[in-house]
């Protein structure tokens, strides 16, 4: 392991985590978008653990030790390890950084749907999720509700985006997940290759016509044995596009002349139907 | 309607929405907290319905205009209106508020317990839940999924502070809620209240003895008439304590070595689940 002391805020081997609330736009970087970074022990280490090739490990002495001391044979080799005061690492990054611990990752090209579906029984299909934190709770809930992977219609936020990266604890980097192919009005039809895999399409709506239970088990009673689960955003939910190519569309039960719920936890109540059913 | 126009950034009649980041610690005010405050249209107009005698109406211009065109009769003939520019606001508030309309009232003595519960068949308990967010997301779940009461034990964060009554989507202005007598090892005790007014008492824990949909039902299948759900706080849950003070321990089945859930994900699960038994 090459651990370096950087005492220079000026230092280029910390332009990975400099003016980190900007980070998650780099026009030098291939794609012009963001490299992956995970704070905080737990989420950097399932950075290590996870596909995305690590660039550097950044942290407070106290915090690299501890780190080292429980996780360090997660650490290649040959990775950076930079040693940083808290001060220093408050002005490279633009704030104050209590975790600590930060690991930086270059992306990799994304998956393909047939292979993130590879095995799956139960995913989640998001059309225009557009809110950062609301992707990084949906990989949480995922990961928590055992949703195998999740795929993207149009309009969906970055998963790979700093706040989601956190939000999710690191399930982004280690669930499976791809986008459909297709515009805002043609991705819709890419749920075909979804139901040629076998899978029943069930949308997530407050107009649908059977509850959420009803939706996840056939005529006598048994769960499906492929599950794809549609949410939409908060707000204008599902389009009746993508509705119209699903095969049922259900309604969680609400009280009446309530707003509905928000989209991460409407996906959890249905990961979570989606488990009670198998179960 | 007594609408005024406001252009000094030093006048009086702004205090109640000055350095609104603080705005929760008012040590001029009785008790030394805040007043409510709701912003943006849908939260004001909860606002006005509520028990919490309103204050202020503050705005810009054509926010005011639409809002009175829409809520008008919402708002008591004596409530003072003040207009202001966007700038003036963003000066006196201390940061720029996009909503552009905002009310304040004051705090009312909190309800008794005896008195959130009347009538409810359904009601959660909270024990050491100290984020804001959390407290809000888990009103806002708990009204769309028909629970109709929030009891606090110890160490809850207040619901009524800015960021609460946000996310709540202003639901902690409507519904009732109480503190349980007591300190961190003694309110457990106060739960006797609720079995002597007929409730099943359900812990919510990853060490449960049985499934949700187990705990919400008796014998025969048949749901509890009355349930009061208990949720701790992430990380360490409910306190032994309060679990043995309850007649069962109800674990959400999760995928096997992940994480727990988010706090108010947990509770929205446990409202749906109990919503789904009652249906």
């Amino acid at each position: 392991m090459q651990r370096t002391q950087i005492t220079d805020p000026a230092d280029p081997r910390l332009d990975d985590v400099r003016d980190l609330n900007h980070s998650d736009n780099r026009p030098d970087l291939p794609g012009g978008r963001g490299l992956v970074v995970a704070e905080g022990p737990l989420v950097v280490s399932r950075l290590l653990e996870s596909r995305f090739p690590a660039r550097a490990l950044v942290g407070f002495p106290a915090k690299l030790d501890s780190f080292l001391a429980e996780h360090g044979d997660l650490v290649p080799g040959d990775l950076p390890v930079y040693e940083v005061s808290r001060e220093l690492l408050a002005e490279v990054a633009g704030f104050d950084m209590h975790r600590g611990l930060l690991a930086t990752a270059d992306r990799v090209p994304e998956l393909g749907v047939a292979e993130a579906i590879a095995g799956a029984r139960t995913v989640c299909v998001l059309e225009g999720v557009g809110d950062h934190e609301n992707i990084g709770a949906i990989f949480r809930n995922a990961a928590g509700l055992s949703v195998d992977a999740i795929l993207f219609g149009s309009g969906a936020a970055d998963p790979l985006y700093r706040r989601s990266v956190r939000v999710s604890m690191g399930h982004v980097l280690r669930t499976p997940f791809a986008h459909l192919e297709g515009t805002y009005t043609t991705w819709q039809r890419s749920l075909q290759e979804l139901r040629d895999a076998g899978f029943r399409l069930v949308s997530m709506t407050p107009s649908g016509d059977q509850s959420l239970a009803q939706a996840l088990v056939d005529a006598e009673g048994r769960p499906w044995d492929k599950v794809a689960l549609l949410v939409g955003a908060e707000g204008p939910g599902l389009t009746e596009h993508a509705m119209r190519a699903t095969d049922a569309r259900a309604v969680i039960p609400m009280a009446p002349g309530t707003d509905s719920l928000n989209v991460a936890t409407s996906a959890a109540i249905g990961f979570y139907e989606r488990l009670r059913a198998l179960n």
